[in-house]
């Protein structure tokens, strides 16, 4: 029972994969990936999170001892027989685009997030890029959360548009980047396409724009976010998920959502992204230090004052 | 003889040109253009600026009108027989991309830019993006400015590498776009691009991203400049120049170029130039106000603050 344990200040619901990539700098197989892996790690960094996921029978030992080293809450992550999900892509020469080569749905095929009652009256919810339904089915098990962000992609407005607004309709932000923002609102500028967007039910907007950084939107404000300048991107695989999962354990550390926070919270997500891609899977995340990362935002933040 | 008239605190050289251009909203025929025109009329709202190009006898008095309007100081417009610097082209569906339809050079064929007496202790300099051997040719007849900026394109990275490269030598900043700079260094993240660029002369390698914005790089430094988001795009056309315009206006306004004042020009360049493209050829400019300007970069710089 983990009744009497004390609520993760945030939970993530996402994919737990093992990712086979090939970028232009290596290819690396069998790697620790999934929308959870990464922003459940990131999240760690400031604030106690809790991961639901579903993994196989054949999910490495040493993959869930990786998590424990994040001290990440593992009440959520469901082990059933049969094999974990596995995805295979290759991206191109500019890291702009991703080709999918195979994807096993496997366990992940039957996946029904069960929150465990610990986690019922956590305050912070992110809900990574799954089905919409499924998204639903966890909204209708956690206690009126302060703040709830929700990811979603192309196939399901494309296949499931109506539960995905219906979800849309139920969260405090909705992150999604800029090809989906002008899909799913059937306006050509951002400007636009957000504000369609707010109209739908949430607060925020939060467009991910990749290299060129993110922008944030509310029914009164902007805040125009640029990426932080690398040297050299290894993997960029999960960087949205590393993002949104730095931001919400900023959020959820902090403890109130407002404007300034926000925009502080954006900018930590989009320095712990910055080291993730540095590296394939979790390897960059696993050896970073909080000194590390207050030493890059720093440096990020003289790349933006005027 | 100009002789005795004061120096323009800026001087911009580059094309003037009669363009036919349709973008999805619309489409114009025969309207003024060229990036003498966009920088000029940019930069006329912060300090006095002097136009060098060249237009054939066939240009519209109204035109010329318009850059008096401006009081673009133009003792550096050249009228010779003949007919004016001609360019069509198309934009895509999302404005990231234009096709040429045709460019009939003309005059502009054999222009060779010359300073009147009276610009050659002019302050500042813009090259806008015209022939390496013509940006040579005017550094040989001005007296050491006290900051030049040069802005290139591809076509001479590949038609003319050994005089841009002289070029970029001899001046304080080089303003390129993503490509071009990738294309120019042979590097591929745009930070490696950008050292390797600095390494070839210039204190300031200016990166311009379109509606992504801008990145300013320094030895020591880097500024990260998002753009300011639009409701609507008409024409595109120009927005790099009108940018380096505004932003050389602020400088030679100043009297000063440190790296604060130099964040400062790029938002007030950036904030004429998305001004700029809410209309086609100079039609937005021409009814734009210094106080609709300041306006506009105080909600600009909001969008910014972290």
């Amino acid at each position: 029972m983990t009744q009497h344990s004390a609520a993760p200040s945030l939970v993530v619901v996402g994919s737990i994969g093992i990712d086979t990539i090939e970028t232009p700098v290596a290819k690396r197989e069998s790697i620790l990936g999934g929308s959870a892996s990464y922003a459940c790690a990131a999240a760690s960094f400031f604030t106690n999170v809790g991961m639901v996921g579903v993994v196989g029978t054949d999910f490495p030992k040493q993959d869930v001892d990786l998590y424990k080293h994040f001290k990440i809450n593992l009440d959520g992550l469901e082990t059933v027989p049969g094999q974990t999900f596995r995805w295979s892509g290759v991206y191109e020469a500019n890291m702009d685009n991703r080709r999918t080569i195979s994807t096993d749905l496997n366990v992940f095929a039957s996946f029904q997030p069960k929150l465990p009652a610990g986690y019922r009256r956590s305050p912070f919810l992110f809900l990574a890029n799954i089905q919409p339904t499924l998204q639903l089915h966890v909204l209708d098990q956690i206690d009126k959360p302060r703040f709830t962000v929700v990811d979603t992609m192309d196939l399901w407005i494309n296949t499931a548009k109506e539960d995905l607004l219906a979800v849309v309709k139920r969260v405090d932000m909705l992150t999604l980047n800029e090809s989906e923002a002008r899909h799913l609102s059937g306006e050509q500028t951002l400007l636009k396409a957000a504000r369609a967007l707010l109209s739908l039910g949430p607060k925020y907007v939060l467009v991910k724009k990749g290299e060129h950084g993110s922008i944030l939107f509310s029914e009164r404000s902007i805040f125009l976010m640029p990426a932080y300048p690398l040297e050299e991107v290894q993997d960029p695989t999960g960087a949205g998920d590393t993002f949104a999962g730095g931001l919400m354990g900023v959020l959820a550390s902090a403890g109130t959502v407002d404007e300034p926070t926000l925009r502080k919270a954006m900018v930590y997500g989009s320095v712990v992204a910055s080291f993730g891609v540095e590296a394939f899977s979790l390897d960059r995340l696993q050896t970073l230090t909080l000194a590390q990362i207050e030493t890059r935002a720093g440096r990020f933040r003289d790349m933006m004052r005027v």
